[in-house]
């Protein structure tokens, strides 16, 4: 299965840069139901590229709040059994309303409540995009991933392989993060190279991706092109956040800083290709 | 409905300095029932101002928990149905031991049920300093007011009329933050012009301001002069914590930090005015 | 009960570097069942130093989680009644596996039900190391301490007294935090002089502490020096980070950077003293 290169990227750049423009205008509510762990970093990184982030998981309020919303980011980080049903609760009512859900699995893999979690709200929701990592995007296409604990152990195979088998069986877009973030709905990829390897170092980075894919999914028409550039802004925010951090805890002010400074134009230092599965 | 100013400060800057220096000394306890969204900024900004925070919410322990505090904050942003009944529990022992209890309406107005459980908790408990956003109180006012997420959608009409109103419904002193803070009992009113943009766009600054409130609450006498104490400080500490932030996470260090090197003279750079309603 | 040296620390030195150099090659997973306070400090501190955090509290998963791990860190700072019982499924799963269990007692004695909450955990699970202040261990020891929220309020007698009544009562290794900690197995200690006072001034670096507690342990086969080689370390770092902090944000910010920066030969700045009870 070669990587061909289809085109150059400057259409992207052109369409990246656009849809941050848009979002630092609207400001697009983004509501989370999220773990306990990295909510915080997930509102803030939220705030900084410049959508509305909300909290809520009350399975008596998440009908109501999710329909002022642009888009709907699903964690399963700290997952407990109620949250899983305000999850469904508040997808199925995003759904009715064609608000995109986003889906972060996180620890699918690790245990059989996170893989059948992360299966079920497939099953029950049209999930709009996928982000995790290796591991749980393998474990998920059945293409035999790892989990270990929250981080991906890995993936048997071709990553590509896994997931465009994931976004085919689902109907989704599927995000694999890692050095190289792959972008696919199946037929087509897009993979970004932006980042830096300290962002592995911080708890809540994929997480924070997920918000952004969340955030910028609220203004988009085509999702490949709006979760690639959420990657891209991440990445050449961390890009620059490197540049000056002594260490992780450094490195993630400087990271939230920097998408907080990111300027449309900024979007032409994106990494990216654009592919045929 | 004319302001007018009737005094000058000074008098507030030598009780809000005193009220600063008490509370360093005494390092009262203060409960806060909170979301899991700020919660550490909570803490955190509790222990920058000298007061000592615990979070507790088990409907099996805050009676007793609260006994030892000095003030009990309730904050509903993350509201879920036990922690409403965990509230009420403290809330009456509070009031049973005169302790002052202050409440932040996350987000009431949004949605249902966060505003029915803003409405229950205020009509079954004596609530010292209700503290919102114009979009919250101007909804707990019946004045019409617009809440979108958490975040105000401002208020149809005079905002200092809308707290008044609420005031004088319901008791309590009304702290409405924005660019101009208003603190008021329904008669008279601070106003507050201490502060920065910059704290607008960081998560969590609304509810750290309602810790602050807590924690001089825990001290004071007159909660009109400790909750615009409160606003003060952490405005000050906004102003000060502006000039060298790169962004808004770097900002949200140094506004920590800042409140951290308050010191009682430093409530003589407070701006503000003392008015009649 | 004097307390006589014993031997040099070069031993003490030696190994505890060894036990870094092992935690940065192994990278354990360390499972939390821990607060929401102070939850994304632990999951960062336990990257920093070199191994995995996991948190998972479902009941339903715990056993499956804890199963993968090299340590599980139990912390009671906002407990709930399902997460005592989430403990204590996840607590006999590590003892089947002998997966050493470290229990933080936070607020143990302010409370009854966190008292209570921790002799239980104490007397169904084999607690290998139990990490308080002096307060807490005062508490669980029966040595009358006083704990005032999450804060400890002192202990009446000998600090190290409690330490080893409660080592000789439970067969745990108890740490007793304070700028002398105390490590003992009730008949040894290990003396930590290492640290900085500005470690007490930020929310979540007992919790930290713990979390590093643990991380040691997973790595190691005697927990008398994992825990101390855990609070050098530590120590080390918050004398670092001290050197160039602003206020008690931005130095939990440095404290983390510092402790990724830790190198196994940096350990021979420890201040301990190995102590005869």
């Amino acid at each position: 299965m070669p990587i061909l290169v289809k085109k150059n990227a400057s259409s992207f750049e052109r369409s990246s840069g656009e849809l941050l423009a848009t979002l630092r205008e609207k400001h697009p509510l983004v509501h989370h139901i999220t773990n306990y762990v990295t909510v915080n970093d997930c509102a803030n990184i939220t705030l900084c590229i410049g959508a509305s982030p909300v909290m809520a998981e009350a399975k008596e309020e998440v009908e109501e709040m999710v329909s002022m919303a642009g888009a709907l980011v699903l964690n399963i980080g700290t997952l407990r059994k109620e949250q899983v049903e305000a999850m469904l609760i508040a997808g199925r009512r995003a759904n009715e309303h064609s608000i995109p859900v986003i889906l972060d699995p996180v620890g699918a893999g690790a245990t059989s409540m996170r893989t059948n979690a992360a299966r079920r709200l497939l099953e029950e929701l049209d999930v709009a995009v996928i982000k995790g990592n290796a591991g749980e995007i393998g474990v998920l296409a059945g293409s035999g991933g790892v989990v270990r604990g929250v981080d991906s152990g890995g993936i048997s195979g071709d990553p590509m392989i896994a997931a465009s088998r994931l976004a085919n069986a689902t109907g989704s877009v599927v995000v694999m993060s890692g050095a190289t973030d792959i972008i696919t709905d199946g037929t087509d990829a897009i993979l970004v190279d932006s980042g830096h390897p300290l962002m592995g170092a911080v708890s809540g980075t994929g997480c924070m991706a997920s918000s952004l894919v969340g955030s910028f999914a609220a203004v988009a028409d085509d999702l490949m092109i709006s979760s690639a550039a959420a990657l891209v802004a991440f990445g050449i925010a961390g890009e620059r956040a490197a540049r000056n951090a002594i260490g992780p805890a450094s490195f993630k002010i400087a990271l939230l800083d920097a998408v907080a400074a990111l300027k449309p134009e900024d979007m032409k230092e994106a990494k990216v290709r654009e592919v045929s599965v």
